[in-house]
């Protein structure tokens, strides 16, 4: 039995309780302080409000002023703010983490130094921590699973990947049931950046289906499957070309952290939405001001952060300045209202004409 | 302007006439045997009834007994049947090609001898057709491309593939249109076997969708997309590993021949919802031979070459038995109506316990 302390009680740090209970180990369920409401919920009924289920009765729910007795004791840490949290969670991590622990991040996205250096969430909360950071262990879990349907224990395959795989492998016995099923990688950077910039092509996959209802097609025998896969398969292309930009094995690109997880997050979720409504012919910044108002958008998110790193590793000859063609377009789109007009023949390596 | 002969007038084939004909080419589109119909309707109104649309005026109809006036003067031969019809094709080929021309493959497959060696399919019309084989260029189209959408002209991403790049460009040429994107790649082999192989997971695409159904969870907010997404993914490290195996370039599975147009096979089609009905309980026997008696299985034709030429290469000591766990099951599920126990252990090189 291992003792896990979970911060942030998000919807996917909160649907991980399950394996973990299942499994026996004791589970304590800190909020941040954005999550009173979510703590006071699961004190009194055990619903989780934001994911509709009832945790475990025996995740042990703790206010975020009382993280430090719930981060006494523990084994595991697990990290489950969402990506714009992730300085406060540094510095959080910097007063609570305890020698041995093992850490595993849950956030997923990647932090641009301001010459468009960029770095995966792990790397960063370790520089956030200072001297601790080389007394606990560093792992991240990537793969395709929404917190939905992990929360009524629906099967889900996952990577667990760190720098170590002794720990890795600790880990993921923890974990480790009949429904959530965990695989191991010691390529940290492949997974991390794999499942990172997959966000940045989920919002191109809503295009088709605004363009369908602006047109009346919705019912249409004639769909826009073949434009969608071709936007799938440039984004699969992109994503293995970050992989080997950022120094991690490409091949990290094809399985679980790579197209497993675009293809899960392609299915629908608010990036998909905001897609939609431009596909619909709204500029974004309507979305983003007017229609989709308040809405976190973690996959526009990072096409502002990735697409902004991309013009100055440019600036720097580290890219080409052919190369993440739909990522670029992807960041005209949202941050200069650039029209839907996909630049096709520059996928791929380029059409020749 | 080109001339183009196009044997097989199925709805791939006959879709693929659009841009050619809005290029300005003479386009010759020469029903088999079993087209007669087909061809009739095209002669009389330009419907293409299996396709539900009018072709472009200018494109010439041909009954199967004037294909050799069809293919006189032909600069580029497309072929254009399904793969069950491509021992057939060889046969007509050998009689109907003429030396110089430039012959286009749409067909989909992998054909397998009897010690599970396997082979692209135009390496298998090179074979029956004899030594005109040397007298003629091959390349084969793939990627994802419905024929419904292309029929009606929506965009799609595509690439020509073959051994000579020259061919290749020439040929391109005469198809790129402002909706049909065409690349080119001389990786023959990885694009043929990431196109074949791709099939072979469409079916297990469908298992979701009827467990939900017997379920009674069609509306339930907690649907399947994690399995389906864990699915996909061992299906794309299994597209790469068939291309590792038969001495393509693994990375042409990222991309349009593989990833993507694995990604719209899962989107919808006679394989899927076969697989459904395989998720609702039923074994696959039934559904062959009752619930879908007598409708083309392409995928399942893929599982059942593939799945039994792994038997063979594995007796043989060329394939680990822990290689393609996924389409060695779907194998099982198949021809020996194996229950739907996904083995997600075995997957991505095995789970450790």
């Amino acid at each position: 039995m291992a003792t896990i302390a979970v911060l942030g009680a998000g919807v996917m740090a909160s649907a991980l309780t399950n394996p973990a209970r299942d499994n026996g180990h004791e589970v304590r369920l800190v909020g941040t302080h954005l999550d009173d409401d979510v703590i006071a919920s699961v004190r009194a009924t055990g619903l989780h409000p934001n994911l509709g289920v009832v945790l475990d009765a025996g995740v042990k729910p703790y206010y975020f002023s009382q993280a430090a007795d719930a981060f006494a004791g523990a084994d595991v840490v697990m990290v489950g703010v969402n990506s714009f949290g992730i300085d406060w969670m540094g510095e959080q991590l910097r007063r609570l983490l305890v020698p041995g622990q093992r850490v595993l991040v849950v956030t997923k996205g990647l932090q641009a130094d301001a010459d468009g250096s960029l770095h995966i969430l792990p790397e960063v909360l370790q520089r956030a921590v200072g001297p601790v950071a080389e007394q606990v262990t560093w792992q991240a879990v990537v793969g395709p699973c929404l917190a939905a349907e992990l929360a009524v224990r629906r099967d889900a395959c996952v990577v667990f990947t760190g720098p170590d795989q002794a720990s890795l492998d600790s880990l993921a016995r923890l974990y480790r049931t009949s429904y959530y099923h965990v695989w191991t990688s010691t390529d940290f950077i492949g997974h991390e950046v794999g499942a990172a910039t997959k966000n940045v092509f989920a919002f191109a996959q809503g295009f088709a289906a605004g363009i369908l209802r602006a047109n009346g097609w919705e019912d249409s025998p004639h769909q826009l499957l073949n434009y969608m896969s071709g936007l799938f398969a440039q984004g699969s292309r992109e994503v293995h070309s970050y992989i080997a930009l950022l120094g991690g094995d490409p091949t990290s690109g094809d399985g679980l952290g790579g197209v497993g997880d675009m293809y899960v997050t392609s299915m629908g979720g608010r990036n998909v939405k905001a897609g939609a409504l431009v596909g619909e012919g709204i500029p974004f910044s309507e979305v983003r001001d007017v229609r989709m108002k308040g809405v976190t958008l973690e996959g526009v998110a990072a096409i502002v952060v990735i697409g902004g790193a991309l013009q100055r590793l440019t600036e720097r000859g580290l890219v080409a300045p052919g190369d993440f063609p739909l990522t670029r377009f992807l960041y005209d789109v949202v941050v200069h209202d650039a029209p839907l007009v996909i630049p096709w023949s520059s996928f791929f390596g380029g059409e020749p004409v």
